[in-house]
């Protein structure tokens, strides 16, 4: 081939800086040729912002990378490569009701967990389909690597309900919860390795290796000391966590792991922030809204450090590595989600797990877990469970169903809750779940 | 053999007048020649009314069948063929704890579900242990059939921690949903058959049939016509499920479901009869003390009618109808607790499950069930977890377990509340609980 | 229902009486209205023979049942309640290939074993599969009881290759095990119990039960005590077991075991019977020449007592037995071929296997057997990879496909003998294997 | 540590030079400084004249590393890091026996495969299993590389049968196939990958990868193109695949396979090599001799190129290879046996299998493989079920298991040949088969 043809699904999004920093960092090795970013028309003045920027960026890296944009993205799609998606269906308000409508019924309202976790997958599952369905048809070889959330649920809604095979879930927290620790131990990243397994955004790390010596229980012995646990994620709240409880688990969870065992301190802190600072998605359409005035500055030409800031930081370079490690066969070790083939005991081969696997141009091949331990395996299952059925709904536009995948989610308190909630949440994304309306309607 | 012996530990208890009946009932095909009646010493004056009514019940029905009443265990398990538990440590005392303390932190008090049933495990399954260990001295050759609660986690400890292979766990919540939905239909309850799979006090019907015709469907829509369902137990408020959510599950859910899907509305429930009524366990011991006055009337020579509100209608005969079946090699089809084996998929192989099972004189062999409904799987897998590190913190006496097992139990929203709850229910229940108390105070 | 609608497709076989005479004894019980007895033109006069002593032996017993005779496939399945398959491809000419040709290259000539079993499989797949089709249109809802051999390899293809849900593979060899070892016993057929699991005709008895009491272990020393096993097939050679081997192993193996553990001895026997009496498909040709003659006679109206050195019999018992336990939802246990779900670990979900099963009215539930003693788990393995190979051979009409069966086969000595054996054996049958020649021809 | 003490139990062999070139030609990162070359009394000759060599080599290397012989095994296990064994119980003669034995009955006769493998297990493993009792007293935290074989079973029992959690089995067949198909294709073998799977010496390459490309059915077209196939052991004649049968299978075979798929023909070859050469056993008796010749030569101070047609190349590499990978925690893909863990789908967990590993300092991590295809999967099931029994008769001494375990081998033709087979070959062998013979005795 001459040169990499990759795709980027909602091109306009503030990340996609990262990005091409990612692809400029490493164009020796990973010679993409053109990288076409898509949106959708309403996001067309972000995407000719964010578009414009990462011109300036490959210009002045001096590489020959031929930046397109476009809303067309069947054309775009034509021929290539690899496929990338990073799209909000809905955008930052569709974002600010996940968060903000469950809160009214004392249920934690967050994006890619509980009730906004389902309504945003009942919003997403419909749109990757198609661009799967396009796929097939425009680039059947292509790799789709999606990092659009909840990826888990996603992943999952691909993997039973198209037929592209080759197809990376893609999630930040990982590499989020081993920068962490090397940071806390004030040690190189690469001299940590953790074994993940488990779901996306219910991940755990099994051992933590510090140049392969086993320190996982001396670092949750020091990881509880404070009332600061270290391995924080930007957008959590960081509560620390009962020293007996963590000490008798012995293993990492991840920051999202606090929605469900911290439950009720998670509550009061988010009903806290959302009289103040308003939720998270108020807190980021702000921070989104300078990024872009940032962008727009005919000046800058690198990825502006802000940018950091938004919480999804290594997202994108994840996404640079995992497309290196395929292209050049690295067999090199990375956490992704993907069909689980028998790695993690109990839960079913053809669902999506988030595990460590080899990463080969053949795709990422997991490494044998077994059986999670056993404490943490039920939440595990649980997760699964909800992430079937709503992926199910979300495919058949089943109301019952749907009032399923709500009432089983470890969030929600009671099938009655579960009916309120679900109500008042179709009705506010209507217009994104015509799989609901349309039917009815008609 | 000449005739069975017999042996049921907790022999004092109010429930074993329907023992008796269920053996008087069944003489003629299950030669039971001795029953003993065991208890500890602190039970003593309940044994001897209860006993002294065994005495009159046998005496009237003329048949040749010894009742023996013994404070003494190991004498009494000699040569026993089948040992029956129903004993309660503590005794209703200790369940008045284990119900109200978690209510004092907005937390399900329940004896077999939540921190209550941990508790209630943490202090049954040593004895239950020290019982296999005997029997496996004095009566290698005999049954334990269980149904000492929390049945699921006490069948799952036997079953990891004692060498006993012949074991059952007997449960009356299957019979009960059999007797509630015959009687509801206007039909004799052996026209009645049930899929019945899941863990003790999480089963669920897979599929109702009336006469061989899968009626399910049919079921779960007249089941949630109205505000009560219809398949109730005595002892649990009937709240009535969301039709959509029912509809959408399209299995039967047990009684026991509902604190698992209508959380919030049975804890508000239980918090009003605690301020009126008192909590279940008072209302026991009113009972309790109203019954034993009427057993110690010298001429009733029958159970009385009274006995049934006690809620554990069933339970007796259910253990009667087990045994007659082991010992005859029926083939006839019960549901009851047994090693799982692969029958239902998912679960490890030597966990507890309540399933159908053929029963032959080698015990019961389950149905192969396949995969739970994904809706459902989840919450089972996190049961059974839950049952898991609960036996283990009850054999070892480790307290971190034992707060990971409190945490990870989906009733309790907290690790901080976990702790808190552990901390008061460790303490009240102090006596009982030596494996925990014991080695600190060494 | 107005009674049962019941097809046999092979109407014409021999066998016809048994399943009549089944249906006589029955018909208080399962009231079969319209028999209707499919062949095709080649058989109509066999047809005629056995349908005419049919309608004789209903006459006689004076029960309402229709006899129908018809070489109109699809006009007889209309609308049908079971259809029961006994048809051979090819007659008993194609059957005497399959034993004789094997037999030129020194490899084992048996109908359901080793070459000749491929060759069977190859032909009668796709004519079932075509059943099966014409079922899922013309009767739904109608139960397929499949009694064609190699019956394994055939419910095998249905369970993967159709949308036939309703399908029981059905054999004699378990109820003939059971037999033969209740007259070594000198009881009753119906005091032994025998714990079934396996593929077809690699079925073993893990445990035998007299009145529930096990006996395996007595009988296996019994059993093997002289030259002569006891429990034998009329079919095949009894020739004895190794008595250590049969003692280590301490199951009941079924008959056609002796190809696998006794291939030498049973391939000497074979070419010394082909040289005197003739392959046991001559044997055959003969006996089902005499049962015709002896059908003719107008004066006979029940089922003559020589059909039972035919081979196969109880083989109709056990039809009209299976049909009946569904027809009334019996519950009772009965061994037959169903989808395995995790009966049998290490066994596809979706495959066939041969294990005890309770029959209802929704069909057979096969008993949770956990793993296969690891002494034969290989086995049976090996024989279902050859299954599965073989049903995608039939399906696909793919020579190399093919050709792997033929060589993974384990009586089969080399992939060079299997390429001869194959190419012979195709073509001696290439008027019933068009998916292998028609395409090459086109 | 203060480098590593390394210790290679059958010290005395002449594969030693080429570990003892491995360590030289790794001093750099595998700092073992201490080499304890283990053998018995009746070794101690060729300990001697192989150990003088090693010390030449090493001195000529000029790296700090001690040479130690010793026939004191405990002694020179005290404090061990890495336990390498090459042994053979019995020596050559043994093995001569093994081959020869079994050719009198028609029977293969082969060291690792069929009757002498089972015999060179039963004679092998209590063996092993004591090394391994006397690692955990003396050196609990060394690693055990096995590459004595039969390496399958060895690592099956020790798996099963002792404590030793830290132990690899390890075989040179994978490394032979990819050296194999590199010289084939005329490139570095660097630049295959292989997608290994199965048992020992009946390990698959499932895929088979240029450069990331995968070429598997290129390569089984080339493979098969002439009577030569290319990838073969130098100890095993190259008979060629029929050109249908391995194009149907599509996958990579290793040379052992043809024992199971050509048996009849790979008879006959052994059968006439054994008239003319001699069985492989006699031949490499000469080449040993003629090794030990030249390893007497005081000049004589590197490996000498003779040794690579002893059969057993890359062995020693490749436990070099594995033991810096785990002291260095490389994180490479290696194909070792190891527990399977879920890896092969069918096979038990607790099993060993020969998988492509990720090697780490906590050992090896398999990749997972999911379902192998379905034509091979019965083959190794099979051999896997006679491992299993074998290695129970192994440590039982029981003669019917062991007749069980050499009737199930697919390569014995009869119950009563296993057991003729069985009774010379035990009588054989008896002197180091002690639980087959001290009790009987006693």
């Amino acid at each position: 081939m001459n040169g990499i043809k990759m795709v980027t699904i909602g091109g306009g999004s503030s990340y996609t800086p990262e990005l091409v920093e990612g692809l400029i960092k490493r164009h020796a090795q990973l010679p993409v040729r053109e990288l076409w970013l898509v949106d959708i028309p309403a996001g067309e003045e972000k995407l000719n912002i964010v578009g414009a920027l990462a011109k300036r960026m490959v210009e002045k890296a001096g590489i020959p990378l031929d930046i397109h944009l476009s809303i067309d993205r069947r054309a775009a799609l034509q021929d290539a490569d690899f496929v990338t998606t990073q799209f909000r269906v809905g955008l930052l308000d569709a974002r600010a009701k996940d968060e903000g409508i469950p809160l009214k019924y004392d249920v934690i309202g967050q994006e890619t967990n509980g009730p906004g976790g389902l309504l945003k997958g009942l919003r997403t599952i419909p749109v990757i389909l198609n661009i799967a369905k396009d796929m097939a048809e425009l680039c059947p070889d292509a790799w789709l690597i999606n990092f659009t959330n909840p990826a888990g649920m996603v992943t999952e809604a691909i993997l039973r309900y198209s037929r592209l095979n080759k197809v990376v879930g893609l999630c930040n927290v990982p590499i989020g919860m081993r920068m962490g620790i090397a940071k806390m131990l004030g040690v190189e990243a690469d001299r940590i390795h953790i074994d993940f397994a488990g779901l996306n955004h219910m991940v755990f790390g099994l051992n933590v290796y510090l140049d392969g010596d086993n320190i996982t229980e001396k670092l949750v012995d020091d990881y509880l000391s404070g009332e600061q646990s270290g391995v924080s994620m930007r957008n959590i709240v960081d509560l620390g966590w009962e020293p007996d409880f963590i000490k008798g688990l012995n293993i990492l969870p991840c920051p999202y792991h606090r929605y469900y065992y911290q439950t009720e301190r998670m509550l009061q802190e988010e009903k806290e922030a959302a009289k103040t600072a308003g939720t998270r998605a108020q807190v980021v359409q702000q921070l989104e809204s300078d990024l872009f005035e940032l962008y727009k500055d005919p000046d800058l030409n690198v990825k502006p450090p802000q940018l950091e800031k938004r919480g999804g930081a290594y997202y994108s370079d994840a996404a640079c590595s995992l497309i290196d490690s395929i292209y050049n066969d690295r067999g090199d070790i990375q956490p992704v989600n993907t069909r689980n083939n028998g790695a993690i005991k109990g839960i079913p081969e053809d669902s999506a797990v988030e595990v460590n696997c080899v990463i080969t141009k053949d795709g990422p091949k997991p490494i044998t877990v077994g059986e999670l331990p056993v404490a943490v395996n039920g939440l595990v299952q649980q997760i699964k469970s909800f992430e079937r059925v709503a992926a199910e709904a979300a495919v058949t536009g089943d109301y019952q169903t749907a009032l399923v995948a709500m009432t089983i989610n470890p969030l929600v308190p009671s099938d009655r809750v579960a009916k309120q909630l679900l109500d008042e949440m179709l009705e506010a994304h209507r217009e994104h779940l015509p799989q609901f309306f349309e039917k009815v309607e008609a």
